[in-house]
């Protein structure tokens, strides 16, 4: 089987993470999103709690730092031991992430897996957007939320998302440019977004 | 035949043109770049070189107005008579894009098409981006170029389509959100993201 590495950007509510499952299953591969947590917990020692708490979320600001981690406002000792904490967690993924794709096919959702595996040749980096009304009717059904909070949600997180990416990668989320491949699922639909990204691995 | 309408945005150096030409002549359907601009004079009666000198440039500024066009510094008469230059060749762009795609299947390529024809079903929006060294390689073979050149054509021409779509659409220029595929054609090869989009028109 060729060697298959994908990863999926995605707009919260887009369905990325179904997309990414459904298209492992069909390729018959791994594809981590959130049970990349549980590897990097096992490999870099960091509770799973914590990286749940930090996963793909840029918090530490200066006064942050001061506040919550003083031991990080540039009094000595090791720059890696005196790490903010989100980047030890981003640090503990992005060397989960090279471990796993060294060791054949799989998908990687959100996380920046484009920008940690930029150097590798065969990988695939995918980004799904999608319209408003579809991402608030498959959050409100997924979640049992009202279109408010479906809205509230979609603002919140791709800000975070946004954050993330645009900090730890010299790049810029949800632009075409940054990606091999963008889709719109409300276009294509779950499935037929999956058979475009497995028909695009043909032409790479 | 199904009815394919099919707009591509791109890049310069992209390919986008030549994306567009190869995949009507694969689907049999005629593909509007420049020949757009023959049509549009038919139809609005402007002269081709006015055409061409304002396509897919936004010029007007307050000033330019003021000492290019002073009959548009707000002194009566029709307003549509009274438009900058700019914005009525986007109009008669508009009109014959328009009346083009009411037509039947046909592909084109740039002059905000994806906006003009956003209440249309069986629209099909792409974008074409591709690597600076793919981009480079290309406008340098393409018009003799030295590496300078092109990638200063790069520069400037990529920030005039910007500015252009920005202004007449509600849209961003090169947003993955703004389309409904997006494509590295220095990933795929021209070739590889003409079968890309070919593909994805199954699953529409």
């Amino acid at each position: 089987m060729s060697n298959h590495i994908i990863t999926i950007g995605r707009e919260v509510g887009s369905g990325g993470r179904e997309i990414g499952e459904r298209l492992a299953r069909e390729l018959n591969i791994e594809c981590y999103d959130r049970k990349l947590l549980e590897h990097t917990a096992k490999e870099s020692g960091l509770c799973e709690e914590v990286l749940e708490h930090h996963d793909e979320k840029k918090r530490s600001s200066f006064l942050y730092s001061l506040v919550m981690e003083p031991h990080n406002a540039g009094f000595g000792g090791s720059p890696y031991a005196e790490m903010p904490i989100d980047q030890k967690v981003f640090l503990a993924q992005y060397n989960t992430i090279k471990k796993l794709a060294e060791q054949g096919s799989c998908i990687f959702v959100g996380r920046c897996a484009d920008y940690v595996l930029a150097q590798q040749d065969h990988v695939l980096n995918v980004f799904i957007t999608a319209n408003k009304d579809f991402k608030v009717k498959r959050l409100m059904e997924q979640y049992n939320l009202t279109e408010k909070k479906a809205m509230d949600l979609i603002v919140k997180k791709d800000r975070e998302r946004s954050s993330y990416y645009n900090y730890y990668t010299s790049q810029k989320w949800g632009n075409a440019k940054s990606y091999d491949l963008c889709i719109d699922s409300s276009k294509f639909g779950i499935d037929g977004t999956v058979q475009v990204i497995k028909n695009a691995l043909n032409y790479r």
